[in-house]
C-alpha cells in the first residue's frame, strides 16, 4: 500500500489573483491538461465526467420534448460555407481549414465546423417537401473549433465540446416558441441542476449569433462578478431556409419557406460552474452533477472492525443510487480531507471506532465545512436530505452574489463608476442604438449582456444619448 | 390528418444485387444521408438512435471494467504523429490536413486525428510518474477521419463515429489480459445484443495495427459470406511509452517502461448489422439494440374504443420498459406494415375490434413474418418472451450461416474454388510466412481474417509453401 503517495496541492487565494486561482483549480482538481496542440485542451476523466452529467440531463430534456439525436459530418466546403452572407462573415475569420487529405491537395478546401447550421439546412433541403415533414427537431452531440487567438481553460479553447440543436418548423410563431423553450431548458438546468442562477433574456443587435433574427441568452455572473453566458439560442427567421432553398408545400398546397432555430450550450459552462461555486481550498461542486456526490473514509483503518464498517456505509450508499466512492487507501486523513476538498466532493462520510461505538458517522459538508454526526440507522435519508441542503445553499449563495452585485445606473459615468468600484451587473435604460452600446464598451468597459425578460421602468430616457429608452439592459465586463 | 403521405419504398432484391440493396436498405430506412461534404455522411436519426444505443451498451460494460472517459483534441501536429515510426507509416498516407487557422498559415499543419494514441501517450508522459498511477484506464467516444478513395454507408467514411479505448499498465502480462477482456467485451455485444457471432482471433502481422505488436480481431459473416472485422483490440508493448518518454517507478524505485494497449469499435458494426440480419423486405434489427422494439398499429382505428384499446397497449408496454411507439396516423394498413417492415421494427402488435371482442391482440415478427394471437392478460411477459425469442433466432440464423459456409481447404487452388463457388471462410494451416499471404491475395483474392484462438489441426503442412504448419488461419473476401 502506497504511504503519503503526494503533496497537498496548494492552489493561489482567488482574492489575490483570481484568473491564477481559477487555473490552479482547473488542473489541481484535474478536470483539465494542456496539450502539445495549441489552445487545446484535454478533459481528463473528472473534468468529463461533469461533462457527461450535463450530457445526461440535457439529453433527457431534449428527448422528452420530441428531439433527436443525429451526426452531421465535421467537414463543411467553403462554398456550403457561404451560402449564408451573414453567418459566414461571423464566423470565416475563425475557420480553420483542411486543405490536403492524404497527399493530395483538395480541389476545394473545407473548414472544420464552427457550428453546423450550414451542414443542417443542406441536408433539410433534401428531405423536406411537405407540411407533414415538420418539424424537425434534431440536435447533435460535438466538438467544434473555432480559431481564437488566446485559450483559458474551458472559457476559450479552440475545440471544444458542445450540444447544437437545429429544428425547422413551420411557422414563425411555432420557431420562436421553440427558441423560448430551449432557453428555459438551459435556464432549468443552470438553476435545477448547476445551482447557478441566470438572467434570461435578448442579446442586441450587435451581440447576436451571426445570421440569427433573434438570439435568446442565459447570463451567469461569476464569484469575481463578471458575466458569463450560459447558453444561447436563436430564432433565424425563413432566412437560412431561402438561403438553402429549403421549402415546403402547406396544407393549401402552397409553397412556403420554412422557420430555423439552433441553440447551444458547451463545456464553458463548466467553467461558470467553478467560479460561481469554488473557494480557496477548491473545487465546490453542486451534488446534482458531482461525479462523486459522497467519499466514505474511515477513520483509525486498521482498527478492528473499521474498515468492514465503511464498506457496509459505502455499499449502503451505493444502493441507495448515491455516487459514492471509498478511499481506504493508506494516504492520511489530512491528505485525504485536502483531496476531496480539492475535488469539490459534496459530502465526506468518516467512520471510526468511536464513531461505531456511538452506532453514527460523522459527516462533512465541503460547501460549509459543517460536520453533523448521523445515526447510522439515518444515513440514506440524511445523505439525500444534505445533498439537497448542499444544492439549496450554493444556490441562494450564488443568487444573493447577483443580487448584491445588480446595481442600478443613470448616467454612463455612475454605470462606469459602479462597474470599476463594485464590479457586477450594472442595468440602465436603453434606446436602442448600436452607438450608445458602443460608447459603453470605450468608456466604461462593458458590453451588453441582455435584454431583460423581465423589465423594469427605471427612467424615461437613454443615459448615454438622452433619447427615449426602448428597453432596461444589462452590462457587464463578460468572459 | 395526412392521407396516403408517400409510397411504399421499393428496395433491389440481395440475389439480383447485393451492393444495391444494401445502400437501398441504408437510405429508404433512413439511416444515413449524403453530403455535400465528399465521403462523409450523414447519421440520421433512426441510424444515429442504433449508435446511441451501442455507446450505451459499450460504456456500460467498460465503466464496470473500471474504465473512465476524456476528450482530446482532435488535431494533432504533424511533428507528434511523427514520434512513433510504425504508427506513422501507417496513418499518414490517410491523413486530413489543417494547414490555415483563419486567415494564417500555420507554422505546424496539424491533422485531423485519424487515431489518437499519439495523443494520449503525449499527455500520459506528463502524469505519470509512479507505480501508483498505473494502470490508467481510458476511453474516447468521438470521430475519427481516414482521407478513403472511395466511400460505402456505414462501410466506409471519410469520417467516422467509434469509441477509442487506450489503456496503460505496469506490465505486459496486465495489458495482454486487457488487450483480450475488451476483445470479449466486443465479441459479448455482438453475440449477445447484436445477435451477431463471431470468430475470435488474432491478426496476422501483415494486418495488424501500425505500431502494434499484436492485434486481436472478431470477424463476422455478411449474409453474402463475405467478412467484416467488427471491433479489434491492440496489445503495443513498450513501443510507444519509450517513443513518447513514458515511465515510471517500479516499487523497487527503478525506473521502468510502461505497456499499452487500444481498441476500437465503429459504426461500421452497423453496416455488419444489416448485412448480417436484413432481407428483402429491408432491416432487420435485433431486438436489443432496436430504437422501438415494438409498434403498436390500431386496426379500423376509427371503430369505437379501438383507438383508446391500442393506447392501452402502448402505454402497458411502456411502463414494462419495452421501446414502443404507436402509430395512429391515418395511412394505410398496407402502408403501415411495410414502413415498419423496412425500419426492421422486431415486432408489430395490432389491435381491432374482432381482438377487442376476444381480448386478444395480433402480435406479428419482422424476423419470420409469423403472426400470433396473445391474450391482452398476457400482453407484457408475451412481448418480452418474443423479443427474446426473436434475438435468438436471428443469432442462430447468422450462427447457423457461419458454420454452413465455412470451409476448409488442403491447397490454394481448393480454397480459390470454394470461395468463388460458395464465398464463406476458408479455414487452412499457414507457416506463418508474409509470402504466402501475399500468394494466397494475388491468386485467389482472399486476405487472411485472423489465426481463431480455437485452433484446429488440419494438417501438417501450410498447403500454400508446404513447409511446417505453426496456425489454423481463416481467409475471406472482407469489407
Amino acid at each position: 500500500m502506497a504511504k503519503e503517495k503526494k503533496q497537498v496541492e496548494q492552489i493561489t487565494d482567488m482574492e489575490v489573483d483570481f484568473a491564477k486561482w481559477y487555473t490552479d483549480v482547473c488542473t489541481k482538481a484535474e478536470l483539465i491538461d494542456y496539450t502539445s496542440t495549441k489552445g487545446m485542451f484535454i478533459l481528463r476523466p473528472y473534468g468529463y465526467a461533469i461533462w457527461e452529467n450535463i450530457q445526461k440531463e440535457l439529453d433527457a430534456r431534449f428527448k422528452e420534448t420530441g428531439h433527436v439525436n443525429v451526426a452531421m459530418p465535421m467537414l463543411i466546403p467553403e462554398s456550403l460555407l457561404q451560402k449564408e452572407k451573414d453567418h459566414v462573415e461571423g464566423f470565416a475569420p475563425e475557420c480553420a481549414w483542411v486543405t490536403h487529405g492524404g497527399s493530395e491537395k483538395l480541389e476545394e478546401r473545407l473548414c472544420v465546423r464552427p457550428t453546423s447550421e450550414t451542414l443542417f439546412c443542406d441536408h433539410w433541403s433534401h428531405i423536406v417537401h411537405s407540411w407533414r415533414d415538420l418539424p424537425l427537431l434534431y440536435n447533435q452531440w460535438c466538438s467544434v473549433l473555432r480559431w481564437e487567438k488566446t485559450s483559458r481553460p474551458f472559457l476559450r479553447h479552440r475545440e471544444f465540446l458542445w450540444q447544437e440543436g437545429h429544428t425547422l418548423h413551420a411557422t414563425a410563431e411555432e420557431a420562436i416558441a421553440e427558441t423560448e423553450q430551449q432557453l428555459e431548458t438551459y435556464a432549468d438546468l443552470c438553476e435545477n441542476v448547476l445551482a447557478m442562477p441566470v438572467v434570461r433574456g435578448q442579446k442586441t443587435d450587435k451581440e447576436k449569433f451571426a445570421g440569427a433574427e433573434r438570439t435568446y441568452t442565459i447570463e451567469c455572473m461569476m464569484h469575481d462578478r463578471k458575466a458569463l453566458q450560459g447558453g444561447t439560442s436563436h430564432y433565424f427567421g425563413d432566412g437560412f431556409a431561402k438561403a438553402f432553398d429549403i421549402s415546403y408545400t402547406d396544407k393549401e398546397n402552397k409553397l412556403q419557406a420554412p422557420h430555423e432555430t439552433s441553440w447551444g450550450l458547451s463545456t464553458r459552462i463548466i467553467g461558470g460552474l467553478i467560479m460561481t461555486h469554488g473557494d480557496n481550498r477548491g473545487l465546490v461542486l453542486p451534488p446534482r452533477i458531482a461525479p462523486t456526490q459522497a467519499v466514505v473514509i474511515p477513520v483509525a483503518m486498521h482498527k478492528e472492525g473499521v474498515l468492514a464498517a465503511a464498506e457496509g456505509l459505502y455499499e449502503r450508499l451505493k444502493a441507495a443510487g448515491i455516487r459514492v466512492k471509498i478511499d481506504d487507501s493508506e494516504q492520511s486523513m489530512g491528505w485525504k480531507a485536502a483531496e476531496y476538498e480539492m475535488k469539490g466532493v459534496p459530502l465526506r462520510v468518516e467512520i471510526g471506532p468511536k464513531d461505531m461505538e456511538k452506532e453514527q458517522c460523522c459527516i462533512c459538508r465541503r460547501d460549509s465545512g459543517e460536520k453533523v454526526f448521523v445515526p447510522l440507522a439515518e444515513l440514506e435519508t440524511e445523505v439525500v436530505r444534505l445533498l439537497d441542503e448542499v444544492h439549496n445553499g450554493l444556490y441562494e449563495r450564488a443568487a444573493k452574489n447577483l443580487a448584491d452585485h445588480t446595481y442600478p445606473a443613470f448616467s454612463l459615468e455612475e454605470a462606469k463608476q459602479i462597474q470599476e468600484e463594485k464590479g457586477g451587473f450594472i442595468k440602465t435604460m436603453w434606446c436602442g442604438e448600436l452607438q450608445c452600446e458602443l460608447d459603453m464598451k470605450e468608456k466604461a468597459g462593458m458590453t451588453s449582456r441582455c435584454i431583460p425578460f423581465v423589465q423594469e421602468h427605471l427612467a424615461d430616457t437613454c443615459p448615454i444619448c438622452g433619447k427615449p429608452a426602448k428597453h432596461m439592459i444589462y452590462w457587464g465586463v463578460a468572459y
